[in-house]
């Protein structure tokens, strides 16, 4: 199994022995195929990326690669591709100019595990296709995120969405302690709800699966299948891996760029230099820029600029 | 406040008294229009329709009406209608035909205040606007969803994703109390986690809003704005006011119905006569209708179908 | 290259012998892949199906097979399927039940040459990916669609947008003559305006390719790159594989069905059953058949249906 | 009527007296509403704005304004308005942060007419609802988008999606005649082909409208009603109020842009600041304004740009 945070080992196994044997029976399928093919992306099939404590993102099929993106933008008979610089080159254009439908040609399926309050950031996206695991018909794994110590951190006093320092002693025990207790708690009520299975009392009917999930936490793992067009994807991945997302969420936008880059490394090469390392700057902001670079001296005072708007400039000036 | 439930008396507002006087406030404003104008839904606007324990469908804002519609489809430069009887036949036609743009034309917003299991559903309709109480920058109330004892069902036996019979005596008080007594705890320890306000302990930090959330059961309220079209609107009405729909889902729904109703009564009766009371039936089901108006006798054995698919069509034809 | 009407040979190739060989050189790759593969399907991919005199359709890609429908629909960690019986029997009840995320789980691109005036039709189906050659960039083939003597058919005196007989004699020989004559003089002028290449007058400028196309009428043929998911192909299908489809259509939608029927015939089996071969029914018509089953005798005056209505019944159950 | 060139007279009004008369009758309907209104949008509401020779824009209906937007974003029971510097603030922030979604809750509808080459560009965003007036059904206006002298541009030598200078003399009289011959004629046939009305020959049957209609060219003119929110708006406006567009749509987007103006004016503040005079740059041109700011000289050789990219941040810096 690929790690995606290689330096620690866990206990916690997002998959089953069942289900490793599943994943190893398909990836040794070896199929012949008259379509593209990105075989950095094909040693990555299947396989399981772990992210958080049970959590994992696994690319189940993908559609096209760097010269489909090259071709739609052609319209070409053949592969449409020059040389590898030119097509860099386009590649560059294209996302610089935002000619979005290039990049649309390209699809990619995710097998996705995760947290429910995860997932509910997630699909605010809408620009994908979703089939999620059922707690209607089925039964959910007791299976709960519990954050690391490190990422246990305080409400920041300066930006209502964001974390402050990380808590430490008796109150991040307590947390974490609470956490791990409640979600026991609830998931006992869960299985007793449901009445279900061996351990059943032939004496209770059980209470519906759609009624009992009720009761469990937010922090309890789902999965689903996640599909997008490369355009979305990189449109989710600009929100999502971006140091502003909630952590929780960002760890799985870094394991997916990992597989963008393994399947269309021109396009990734483009979207660094573009949405990861570019700015967008405001009008008042670029009449500042101007400013500086005649050699004006510019404070806030003198930039028409609000104290917030400065302050995202400064960030952007230094790197 | 509408009930959508008129018979029953409950103890737990959806709302605040300073939300209501906001509430009441919007609806003394009385503005000139040239828009058209819908007047029975303008007697409903901004007024919560009672939904569950704690819950709530309100329309916040509408554009056109059902000669928008007409309009539409004719292209027209005027309002585009001719007579109420024409107009409606036309409508019934388009809906009939599935010539869908023409509903396209009226959109609709509402502000509803559901459980997040129920949320959570909802959002797999993606063909809509959202915009929800952000969980990361915001406290969530102390507010969840607990059944009536007349919704709290078994599961049912010959239906995996169905209720059976409803619980009783001791089994049905002790999921009562339980799905309280583990609200109450998850929730009296989001507020320890948070240690925010006048309570809070000076000596603790308190952790992040993103992170306390996660220890909240499923049954906790959110609340959202919703905006859609008239035709997706009819879509997810079509599947969430069916009798297949989990209960807590399809209330939501039939107040919604409601509002339509009153928004454009023609639209209305054709999506009644078209979606609620008629019926799909499949080639072979078809091939089993025709061989019955022959005279024929058709048994499940001798109709080609299977058990399954026979079975619906004896619901159908029994209506 | 494969025919979509075989009986017939054509004087104009839909390609030139450059574009053959460079779909020939695609069809000759042969990669290993570890992704599900659809035999019936790579057969056909690249390779051009003849539709209506200089247009055609071809496979470019595509993405997952019937076994892919069931995994999203189980969210399960191999394939999913159990035996092609229950997996048949599954993806019925999916179409049947209008559970449509499992198909949008499969994804096809087509390489598409039309005349622009069915590609305006096209287009009205929004939930696809398209990119178009650009007249603004290219220049344009002097290519138009003529209608073959079988498909010149006069307007319906019955139906506002269907056809009647089919013109003969001096009439049709007129408008054939003027169709082409007419193109071709709009063509002649259209390179005139350009004054580009070899035949060029050093002495003009040359009108800008974006404006000079406005000549052109719009039976000249265009091409796009299109790409959708199975579940809106499907939708596009049911419209425009319907004998209410234009023709020019329809004979684009026939082409594409036998490469979805290539693709996932369980998908196209229970397409056919629910949507080509089933019928919907309003409540009213329902009623009908009910009291027909009864044994009554009801003719259109005791039916409390419309004569359009009714007329839509019969012709359903005459099957 | 509003002219959006107010300069300059034009012969061809782009309707007719009884379409005035109906649109003057809705501009006098006077109606109360709960609804938020906008009153300088109000004022324009129905009335075409007069685009290119024969179209228009006007706005039919809309919802929501500026205080609908900050109310979304803070899910408010009320307007949610605090003072107008404070939403102001908040649109920039919401426009600068690229979060959508308050913007989706305003709607707009337009009646557009429009040439059938600039239509086919417009609907290449399909995050819209239509309706075009159908030529199946019905029959076309003889009315064709002739340019003005000073549009009749060369192709520009140095990009090949652009306009170079004006054509003159000989060569500009000869497209302008062509284009107007071509058209008549093409029309004159178009109606003889149909052969339909008091001037029809009862010895021809006539050519189904459906196809009669590929006989004419794109610059003939069409309608549609066209439904957006906001956001997709303003997506829609960055790119075709652009100096990169076509000037054929680019008008169109200008004229709207107006409208937009009357309807939100903080947002449309936000837009002008943001997205018009606003710049994007990529990793390597902001590293090359950083070695600026620190007073290093840089030529495009020691920039690490291409020429490209080099130039447009020339271009970028220039204002």
């Amino acid at each position: 199994m690929v790690r995606s945070d290689p330096g620690e080992s866990r206990t916690n196994m997002p998959i089953t022995e069942e289900q490793a044997a599943e994943i190893a029976a398909q990836r040794e399928s070896e199929n012949t195929t008259r379509r593209a093919v990105a075989p950095a992306l094909e040693a990555m099939l299947y396989e399981p990326i772990e992210v958080l404590d049970h959590g994992f993102v696994r690319v189940i099929d993908y559609m096209g690669d760097d010269a489909a993106i090259v071709q739609s933008a052609r319209v070409s008979y053949g592969r449409g591709t020059k040389s590898v610089q030119n097509d860099a080159g386009l590649i560059n254009y294209l996302m610089r100019h935002r000619h979005t439908t290039p990049f649309e040609m390209c699809e990619i399926k995710y097998h996705v595990k995760l947290p429910v309050f995860v997932a509910r950031q997630w699909v605010r996206h809408r620009t994908a296709n979703v089939n999620e695991y059922s707690a209607r018909y089925s039964i959910l794994d007791r299976e709960f995120y519990i954050p690391e110590p490190a990422q246990l951190a305080a409400q920041s006093v300066s930006n209502r969405q964001g974390r402050g320092d990380v808590l430490e002693g008796e109150e991040a025990a307590w947390v974490l302690e609470t956490l791990k207790r409640d979600a026991d708690t609830a998931y006992n009520h869960y299985e007793t709800m449901l009445n279900e299975g061996e351990d059943g009392d032939p004496g209770r009917d059980g209470l519906a699966r759609e009624l009992a999930r009720m009761n469990l936490p937010l922090n309890i793992y789902t999965q689903w299948y996640w599909k997008t067009d490369l355009h979305n994807l990189f449109h989710f991945l600009s929100l999502r891996a971006d140091p502003h997302a909630q952590y929780e969420i960002r760890v799985f936008a870094e394991a997916m760029l990992e597989t963008v880059k393994a399947w269309v490394p021109l396009a990734y090469d483009a979207f660094i230099d573009n949405r990861v390392g570019g700015a967008e700057l405001t009008a008042g902001q670029m009449a500042v820029v101007r400013r500086l670079l005649a050699g004006e001296t510019v404070t806030q005072e003198t930039s028409a600029l609000s104290k917030r708007i400065w302050d995202e400039l400064q960030a952007a000036l230094a790197g």
